[in-house]
């Protein structure tokens, strides 16, 4: 049985989703960044980068979260949820994910993360307030160029829907008027009324 | 014929080197960062992220280096340049893939585009400052568990094997002192050495 790593509010969800949209056999384990549990020696052994999510799988353990929705999808084929063979396709999957991975979820994490990158308080105030804007940015650029519909990719839904909504579900608690991205926004909303999300939801609700 | 935009001194130099380990066909367009030649209207065409590298293909445009490093490894099977077809090697070279571009990449970038994530011109000094800090603890991890020998993933030669490089090669740049990751660089001195990294420097020279 595969076992995810998580932390509720991280794009943990991301994958958590995708295992369910997948129809896996897994269970979650919560990493409670409250108590620091991510620098701890146990998970360390599990992920050295002390992030999550990881996914252990009876091969070793994956880390990141585009890697490891790419795993998902290819092992789990019956659930489509990727152009598994259509290497143009694919790489458009893969460049999305990749995006929200290394832009817009690093915009997001220099409002509460900026410890990672400067020291100076001054400094940490400056990346928190400029954060919200970087994000608002990124799905400006989205909205216009990235989000076919009805889901990401068009009429397929893919391992994209969860890492958009997962990235999506933080506009809120970071300020950002959703007004300008009407296609995310039904996206989003999309995304809330699938039973996978819902039955995900009500297990980190729990 | 593949033609892939790049600028000297980025992460298109993976994928450049990519393209020449795949023997593909293709030409490199070069995008003039000192004449912002990113952001002027015929580029945004291409990418509308305004970012270098972009590979266009003739089913359309691939945008970020995994991606791209992906693409030409599916398409170039007879290269061998990842471990196609068995889903959890696969994951491995995405992860460490997405490793280099969301976490090292974007650690390096505080030194040079801090702009990108705050205006205030302390804070900007405060994270050039500390981000070769941050690299130098990322290559302390690359070293210690990411680099099996003599390539990334080990007896196989990949598509993670140029971006490691790539990334190698702004360590000397950003003042970082190399001898903490023997490993590491071992593995620069055996890319310098392949005909391939050969040709790819001449071209960036000429």
């Amino acid at each position: 049985m595969l076992k995810l790593y998580s932390c509720k509010g991280t794009i943990g969800l991301a994958c958590h989703i995708g295992l369910e949209e997948a129809g896996a056999e897994y269970e979650v384990e919560w990493v409670d960044f409250t108590q620091n549990a991510q620098r701890q020696p146990d998970y360390l052994a599990v992920n050295p980068k002390s992030r999550v999510p990881a996914l252990v799988t009876d091969r070793g353990v994956i880390t990141e979260a585009p890697a490891i929705l790419s795993y998902i999808a290819q092992t789990h084929p019956a659930a489509k949820l990727a152009p598994l063979g259509d290497a143009f396709a694919m790489a458009q999957v893969q460049s999305f994910n990749t995006y929200l991975c290394g832009t817009v979820h690093v915009a997001a994490a220099h409002r509460y993360r900026g410890y990672r990158w400067a020291d100076d308080p001054e400094a940490l105030k400056d990346m928190a307030r400029k954060a919200p804007l970087v994000v608002a940015d990124c799905f400006a650029l989205i909205e216009a160029h990235m989000v076919e519909g009805p889901w990401v990719m068009g009429e397929a839904y893919s391992i994209c829907d969860p890492y958009l909504y997962t990235v999506t579900t933080w506009l809120e608690r970071d300020g950002i008027d959703p007004t300008p991205y009407p296609k995310v926004m039904a996206h989003f909303e999309r995304m809330q009324a699938r039973p996978a999300v819902g039955k995900v939801l009500a297990q980190v609700a729990g």
